[in-house]
């Protein structure tokens, strides 16, 4: 079973956006057991996308084809696969009637170029897309290649993948055994640091595998096991998560491909009905965010102050709260803004402080502080490098495993 | 002058890697206005390897490979390359003198596969290596293309390619005319609409040329000038501008390929001496962020709130402030804030309403009012279908945009 990948679009070859739908696509299909051995990228060009597709025709079994199957004119990919399979295209209805719904909602002119989004090759499987118009295409063909046709934007290619695509490929091309994974999260270590700890184990074992990714600021580990039935395959997992969770579980915070530390601690404040106000000095609005990513509508974000940079300013506005990155400050800080609020928790993030260390480099440090609803204060502090970007992301990350502690 | 790219490795093959050479490479040759019409990936496999060189030594005449440069047994790029081009491998005496004298530093020992990184083609343009080990190397061929070899560590591959590669593509095939960008970028008008608005432009312009990318949210234009001399260039480009900013001005905003509204807006706060003070509430934030994500340690940001979602309860905590989304609401809010907070402006962003419309569905409506420095106050509502996702940032971008409207 070899499979192709092929990205359609201008914006790519020149450099314009960094296609991140190849790599995802081959991942998923690398713990399918189905191999890649060629991935290209073709602009926007009926002629260059037909030898491209040509070519991937001749060697491989699966041809799979992302982008290109939007609205502009500059989007071909799908009637370039009708003519070189000669076969016509026609309209998905459901897909159609969303297409539709849309313009009239929003008053806009609907093109015929709108139409085309909804429209798959004559025989084949459209594919719902969950999370945009255009319909993903699967054509099983009997002589040569399948092709598999999947939008460009990676917020419609992820969902349509895990959801669809996975279960489909899975039934079409892995028979009757059975393929199971689970993706175990760590927050605090490194991927080196994971890998070295567990080395003897991804060393020894085979089923399950343990595959590693570093992801922006956390770990995932993907096991995947094969069996004969769904029991088999979650015995497996379960034997080999347990020796892993002996290791390294203490960085572990939670299961799933699509998982974060704020979907985790937003879902435990929703199960518990807990709310949460919350004081943001250094982040500045991105803790909060994170949280409502995920507890939008349900009320657990008791609202927020973004402190101001300049802080003396701000006191009489905000009361009590002082800014200052002490233990006491913020500490003092979590339980008046627990009062005032009449929140079941506050967390309170101060702004940073830099100093200078004995080996003259500057680090920064940001206080954190948590009152739970039994009047608990938890209060920590983080040292990071000023010379190191992306600290604030993280100092959000540190806050959430925080107050994860403290939920779970 | 057609450029093809091809990365080399199996890792990039199975997902686990994301390949950002590619991107980066494809980008700067778009800036010296060479064409990059294919990319592709191929494992560490010397047979089709040798399949894609011969495919891009067809219909390409400049073939650069990234990766397979480096001392393990699956490096085989300059092998392949040597075996196709029927050339043999010399050896660089300064690569190799820097190889030996790491490796008697570091007390390691060195293998056969090490001394092959300092080697390159006979006859050929070695590249020295400032971060690394592996030799780059530029071969101009007389009859068939050129080819380009790369290290894959991007840590390697960015700083040979800035400080040798693209002087030597410039002197190699520019010769003496000078190539200048100028990109601009547009928000509140989509892809489709502006190449529309363009279109007799576009097709009957080719001295600049105009390329529109479509990005999360917004579009840009980028356009490159060739002629003898900087100023000439300029004026083409002065030229150009002019004609497109006389049809779509009114959704310009700035220049730059790393720019953003935010950006734009912070810049001008910081320019002008502004504070200005938030209150947030669909948004949760995310105004915030990406204020503070340019004006950090600037003095701009005056601090905010971010509503609860259970508005009542703290009806009493913010004062006089309420969340209703309505004109009158948000107005007294924007005035209430710049008051209290003694800041030179003040934006409210409401919570959304949503209503049914006519035919049945949902729409959702958001109200932001911001106070400027006269005492003037701005108030607009903005409707989204609540079917389409990422419509959060998307209303952050407006608050920016009316923002930016008072500032400019």
């Amino acid at each position: 079973m070899k499979a192709e990948l092929i990205a359609v679009g201008t914006e790519i070859l020149l450099g314009e956006i960094t296609d991140t739908n190849t790599p995802f696509i081959a991942r998923e299909l690398a713990n399918l057991g189905i191999d890649v051995y060629f991935q290209s990228t073709v602009g926007d060009n009926p002629e260059r996308l037909e030898d491209t597709i040509k070519l991937a025709a001749k060697r491989s079994d699966l041809v799979i084809l992302s982008g290109g199957l939007g609205p502009t004119e500059d989007d071909l990919t799908k009637q370039t696969v009708a003519s070189f399979l000669h076969r016509e295209l026609v309209t998905d209805r459901t897909a159609m009637a969303k297409i539709e719904r849309y313009f009239s909602e929003t008053q806009r002119t609907m093109t015929e170029n709108n139409r085309l989004q909804a429209m798959y090759l004559k025989g084949a499987k459209p594919l719902s897309n969950r999370t945009g118009f255009a319909v993903g295409i699967f054509d099983q063909e009997i002589q040569g290649p399948d092709f598999l046709l999947l939008p460009g934007p990676p917020s419609e290619l992820e969902p349509m993948m895990m959801e669809q695509v996975l279960p489909l490929l899975k039934k079409t091309y892995l028979g009757d055994h059975v393929l199971r994974s689970r993706v175990l999260r760590f927050f605090g270590i490194g991927e080196s640091q994971l890998t070295t700890e567990l080395a003897d184990l991804i060393a020894t074992q085979s089923n399950p595998t343990i595959a590693p990714y570093a992801k922006q600021n956390e770990v995932t580990l993907r096991l995947t096991a094969w069996a004969q039935t769904d029991t088999d395959a979650q015995k497996k997992l379960n034997d080999c998560e347990n020796r892993i969770q002996a290791l390294v579980g203490k960085f572990f915070y939670g299961y799933g491909e699509h998982n974060s530390l704020a979907q985790v601690v937003a879902t435990h404040l929703i199960k518990q009905q807990l709310t949460i106000a919350v004081v943001e000095g250094y982040t500045a609005g991105r803790f909060s965010t994170a949280l409502d990513e995920f507890s939008d509508e349900k009320n657990v974000f008791d609202g927020g102050f973004i402190l101001a940079t300049n802080t003396e300013k701000k006191q009489s506005l905000i009361g009590e709260f002082n800014v200052s990155a002490s233990k006491s400050s913020v500490e003092k800080m979590a339980n008046c803004l627990k009062k005032k609020t009449k929140s079941d928790l506050s967390i309170v993030i101060s702004h940073a402080s830099t100093e200078k260390v004995s080996s003259g480099e500057q680090v920064g440090s940001v206080w954190i502080a948590i009152s739970d609803k039994n009047e608990n204060i938890s209060a920590k502090k983080y040292n990071f490098s000023t010379i190191r970007p992306a600290t604030k992301q993280r100092i959000v990350l540190n806050a959430l495993q925080q107050l994860n502690d403290i939920l779970k």
